[in-house]
């Protein structure tokens, strides 16, 4: 790897873990750093990602990246999108299923923006998509936020009903970790 | 008043036009800024405002000041709260009845924090509050945002049933907006 190491600065252990899970298995060390970020209010993740990464750059010269994330619902308009954490602390699962109630149409998708940048100043975005559906019930008590509630298209089980390690083999955020990883280990055999 | 010229940054012509008249109510003349800012998430509606303040101040050298404000519904813990007006965008007037169906408890509140600021450096904050609960039925087609659901409290009209002088007479925004007009005027009497 280029770098010696890497930090992930979120205040989120979950998304600590399932990151750190992805780094081992390519052989790498992922260190966290816990720092909260002033996240703006946007309806793009990219934006997001990339404004905090910069507020954590300012006060910490190390390579580092963040991560923003949110579930889009379609019939909702793309509700909770951005906002996804503020809204499950509020209305929760529940509000989320109240909001849909028999609605058919439950096609939503996870996103997961990674800003990644190294105090040379050179940034990079990696993103990672996973398409599914919101379920009528809650399903299952892994994960974090809305996992319970989502299902990923062509699998049977919800995000809920998953360990990390099932999670991390189509998981959004995972999709955008493996980029990141892989950019690494590339750029080290240059 | 002290200042020659106070301006409004904001990009919604509602909330300008309900605080020109109130201004010029007092006989004082408000200028529109059309600025838009970079809010941060929070929670907090004064940390907002004031992070606002100085995105506008730091290209403006003027007196001006922003204003945010929110929907608070208690048996929701107070979404949509700073988010409000995504909110509004993405699942509307309906999608807040739906959250609440038939509950009975409605109550809820509308916040107003406006942040002032002026090229010497001295910043106040002025709030403003009004209680009332969601009704269950859309009423009116006046004021925007959450207006046509919430009835402020003693009161038989929604917001939306009002027009800007009746809402002006006890809305959160219109009780910010005079306590900093009765500021600036006290001001220039010292």
């Amino acid at each position: 790897m280029k770098f010696k190491e890497v930090y992930f600065a979120t205040t989120n252990l979950h998304k600590f873990k399932e990151a750190e899970k992805i780094f081992s298995k390519y052989g790498l060390n992922l260190k966290h750093l816990n720092f909260k970020t002033a996240e703006i209010q946007s309806e793009n993740l990219e934006e997001i990602a990339k404004n905090s990464l910069n507020q954590v750059l300012s006060q910490h010269k190390i390579p580092v990246f963040v991560e923003d994330a949110g579930l889009f619902i379609k019939v909702l308009n793309g509700f909770p999108g951005p906002y996804s954490s503020y809204v499950f602390k509020t209305i929760g699962l529940k509000g989320i299923l109240n909001l849909l109630g028999k609605t058919r149409n439950r096609e939503a998708f996870f996103l997961s923006v990674i800003a990644f940048g190294s105090p040379s100043g050179e940034q990079k975005i990696f993103t990672g998509k996973v398409l599914g559906k919101i379920t009528f019930k809650i399903r299952g008590l892994g994960g974090f936020g809305f996992d319970p509630i989502f299902q990923p298209k062509n699998h049977k089980k919800t995000f809920g009903q998953m360990n990390v390690e099932e999670k991390n083999r189509f998981s959004h955020r995972a999709k955008a970790v493996k980029k990141l990883v892989k950019w690494l280990l590339f750029k080290e055999k240059l």
